[in-house]
């Protein structure tokens, strides 16, 4: 459960509508009563319906049906119906629709990325990069939730992360285990994680006991495979992330590499899910 | 120029900072300076470039170069160069370089786009449709701007655009002119839109003196050719706007059909500038 | 309906109540429970009995009785009445007060004002400007709403209106078909509207095919009535707009002129309408 | 000086501009270079000019002059000026016009009704009522200051301030001695007001020694000069605050009363001063 | 009653939970049910429980029980019941503890303070300083008045409190009289304060009759009760305040000086109440 | 580095200065120039210096001196100094001194907490709880990082720590292991920490695979001697936390236990740092 604030549902709303529905207006429709039906137009999984949800709410709509986030959804299934004047099914219209659509359509695409993955390696972790639109990371992590993937780091306060744009400042990568060794800021609850992006720094970094885990940036999956088998020679606990590229159309090769997680920024660009909404007077 | 207020720059960076970059904390490297420098790999269109740079002055940086929103990029040229400690460098990495991957790429989009349209019809306009991730359109809508097009209809208070989800509760199309012609709200100021969404109510459309515009949705590039020679016959005034499953492989066919505007929410989708940052130590 | 969130409810509250009412903490009265009623002492429009009614219901109270923004209402008749502690209904009182008094007065100015006009033009549109005291538009463009007018324009995002601030620019009212055709943003979607300051401005511009209306500023009912005679034979589709100085002593004489818009600022220094607040204990 | 946020002042910035100034965009105007000058059409005291300053600064603007708020303005003298693209002018023009004209307004009707009250007492103090329009208080408040006037009531966590509708739920007057000398949240700090209605009231309130002031809502003058004497001879330390319709039409005969403090409302229905903006090309 | 707003409570919930509650996720006990209860596990007097309340309101429990803010608590004793989702519970448990268990603290301390120091001055009034932790004025300003005491000035709005910072600007404390009687901002509604270090100025201080209090700063209890006695002597109307360094340990003391208020930070500074928080599955 | 919005600077200010500062504009002195200097009057750790800068920066004031957030303080060193109008500086005074106060005092104990855990243990690692006053955890945690100590858990968000109540949703401690291994939100780059509170358990939690760390709540410092030489034996690389009830009294037992982690909440109960503010009229 991602903690939506009222703030954030009443920017969404009126990002869409800083004053009124003028055709709504214009037309003398808004005392009318209606309702409006989501539907999914394909198969996929639900995001965004705790959200569209709220937004129904706050506009004074009464939410009639809604499925969990999360839930899998058949071609035509109903995701969200909610009952209230044309006025406020108007204003929540368009906005809910994007909510439902992007997130649904974030959500699907783990899914099915996480399905292929797991049908070569089930253990495998999948997980998101930081790739987010600004503004959006609150709503896009609750998507990945929803699909059942998890947001590999969520912000620069809460995990170790070494690039090589932090070697440059200590002088390579020789130089970590000093930084780390002599640090005055010991990050023992952390797991330490390494980026590489070649095979010899992969190599060096798997006898790195001051890290936790190495991230393996845009290597292939063949040399991803070598440093994974190293690895359970040499330090067997050390955690391999592959990252780099990997996408709905090569994650089956990346998963099958017995990397333990797979880091994608490819779940930001998921395709909206295709919804359909109807609206119907009373 | 869209005004990006502080409250957003500063969301943007506590986003993905709440607190304190830890990385950089442990490897105790915050107080060095350095210089960040972005480059387009591929060419392009600038966008978002205002935003990060007001990022990285946020951050106590000095911004030493910086291109225009708008301004075209070859592969390999400078964006955006700034200067500052390496712990403020961090903070705005990530996130000015997502600003910019994402923004620039709706603009490349947009103008990729408008180059295909003008090659068959040079006074075609684009616009863009409502279709934004929540809480990003003021971003998207900079983007827009840089790429040359414009936001279709930013929201639900500024155009007046009629669609059958409104005409339900008038008892349909044939309502419509009653319900305009006796309007306590007449909204003279505005060009009405009325969204039609088969042949036979855009042809009825088209005799209709109390609208301005016809959006037609889903048409084939054939109908709305159609639609658009009847136009110049019965009402040359009107204003004929292309919408519905718009994008960069077929908009050469919907220009062609020399409607006045192509609508489309392929901008939205565009893939993120491919955009590389180096961060040096001085 | 103006969406009014609940950020403004909040920040109207805390603008009268940063911390507690000591008044009702130093006499120990808060836990009482009474009833607060409000009712118009004069003839007017109810505007703002929205708003009110989410500043009770915030605080905690329940809202028993409402009229309908917009509604008529006689002298003596109950406005809003709502049932809570002591504590709530003193929290609530003045700032309740003051958004029914404030923007039920400019509702019913707006109603007097177009009752006066459309008794010369039935079709005339009455509009105000953009003239609001700061940080109040979306208040007021909900009393407009309630009293039956338009906001002309709601910000600079929303309307394509040019001043000769604007042509100081280009060079003048002269070079203006040249910016305008040549434009790469094309506003195809709003309607053009040019402000002219005198006759001879006036008079060229009803030939300029690439506008779409014509903002008469400080002309005088004559000058009007011959502009829109001259538009009639020149440029029937042409919109004329008669804005500077219109208030409820003159407007008749400005409606009489036949031109489609009446742009007033005076409705935003209407008297607030005279509310009488009664609190009763229960 | 009333510290002004950076919110507020991107706020009353977004107000008017959410995304883009869209006819500036159309004319391709938007980098030229300009300067805006606004000046006095008549005499008045200058106010909002701090923020009308911020606001062009927040916009990039460069203030090349400005007046202190509270200095005396002739006619036709300038108040402010800034210089930067025709972008940021128009940006900030109609807001920064909105914002000196409302304030400067107020603060002129300040400083001539004081002048009246003071040619016959010249100890007299003058205080606004919390009668604000909803979300603007602190911004008349910078211009009551401007104006040489105070507040006289911030808010409800304040001042101690006892109305008949406080009284309701203690029984009444005669019950006020009481509730005040056992309160459990003694306000000795504060000086403790009660507003009377009548002459029986205000007169039995002179003989309490548990108050510091009375105020004296909707008496004559000549009552209330009848109070003040009184007071002198029963409790020649109790302050005495005339209120209730008291404007520049009748202040004098208030003033005359020898009243201690003028409490009205007036203040914020002053006509906002006529300020002239022009903007020029560089 | 210190109104809190939604934004308040959304915040405090976000700030320790900005997306998701990855234990509970991880262990995928989310849409368990269950009941959270909070005891206090010494006596102590209530404070925070309509705010902790709110929090699992919003949070989408059901509050079962709760006692009001000011009510006594005998060790062991329930405060506040809550049911809902285990994601919710836990969303909520540490910081509505955190908000109970501070506030409640303080609330306590002021209770026990003003016990001692009303054992031997039963009309004394206990005050808080403005000395309060950077963001948290509302929430202990709630603390104080469910503790009794009140906040001594919550701002520098609010009262006028002349410290020798500002005698500073006007050459010292023998100028006062001519600055205070010559201002051109009269503060006659509020009572002057002022801040006096030494015998030598509270002596001269007391022959004041331009001000209506004396605050003694870090003056000894007997030099205090000797200010007090000549004070009765010399202007009986005068308000007496002693501040410095008072707290539990000395209260007594200063409390039998019979000065009429005491001043002090040490509220701030209580220890929280400890409370016993249970988590039971349904 | 902490970043601090210009938001919460703005907040700071505002909660003691809604308005303005009256004191000051009684006495006319607002215009008037002075210098604020802020002086340590013990030896400590500075912190809130970057945050107390911006609040002058923001009120117009020019910093001219400020030592480092961290920066060892000697009693009578200077930490800041500003130079601004007189209405600025007592603006500004009291919220930057309560900010510095605070602040260092929490930086000073944690210095001087760190020193004496080193003294038995240079390896120790000091954390502090989640148990920050609400709405202050972005400061504390600056100010955590100047005295040279992490927080601990900065949310619920962040790290992964099961706690009892935890456990009474999957049927107690014995099935964890279950949980864990079949968890759909594997969390494998975080380190998942049990918390437990008793021998049995801890030695119990010793032997488990699926967990990289033990928090012992409350245990004796002789139990987690024990603890940790049986962790030495059974699975060294196990991290162990001591946490409950550890202060500056007693940290050096817990320190030798050989723990890794010293969590306490007694950071947040630091004395504020005494620190003297002069003003001085330039």
């Amino acid at each position: 459960m991602v903690y939506i604030t009222d703030e954030i549902i009443d920017r969404i709303i009126k990002e869409d509508m800083p004053y009124s529905d003028i055709t709504t207006e214009m037309l003398g429709i808004g005392e009318e009563r209606g309702i409006i039906s989501f539907y999914a137009r394909n198969e996929g999984v639900a995001a965004g319906v705790e959200i569209a949800g709220k937004i129904f709410t706050k506009l004074g709509c009464k939410v009639i049906y809604k499925v969990k986030d999360g839930e899998k959804l058949s071609a035509g299934s109903m995701i969200l119906q909610a009952e209230g004047t044309a006025s406020a099914l108007h204003a929540g219209w368009k906005v809910s629709l994007n909510t439902l659509e992007y997130l649904s359509g974030i959500a699907t695409l783990c899914r099915e990325m996480a399905d292929i993955a797991y049908s070569v390696n089930k253990n495998i972790v999948l997980a998101a990069t930081r790739k987010s639109m600004p503004l959006s990371r609150e709503l896009v992590t609750s998507a990945f939730l929803a699909g059942g993937i998890s947001a590999h780091r969520l912000g620069l306060s809460e995990t170790v992360l070494i690039f090589k744009q932090h070697l440059e400042f200590i002088g390579g990568i020789d130089n970590l285990e000093k930084a780390i060794k002599s640090s005055n800021h010991k990050m023992v609850e952390k797991k330490i994680i390494l980026e590489t992006e070649n095979m010899q720094d992969s190599i060096k970094a798997l006898h790195y006991d001051f890290i936790d885990g190495l991230q393996l940036d845009k290597l292939s999956p063949d040399e991803i495979k070598y440093i994974v088998q190293e690895k359970n020679k040499i330090n067997p606990a050390m955690l391999i992330l592959a990252a780099g590229g990997i996408n709905k159309g090569n994650i089956k090769e990346y998963a099958a590499t017995q990397a333990d997680v797979i880091v994608s920024s490819s779940f930001f660009h998921a395709s909206p899910l295709d919804i359909k909404a109807v609206i119907e007077k009373q």
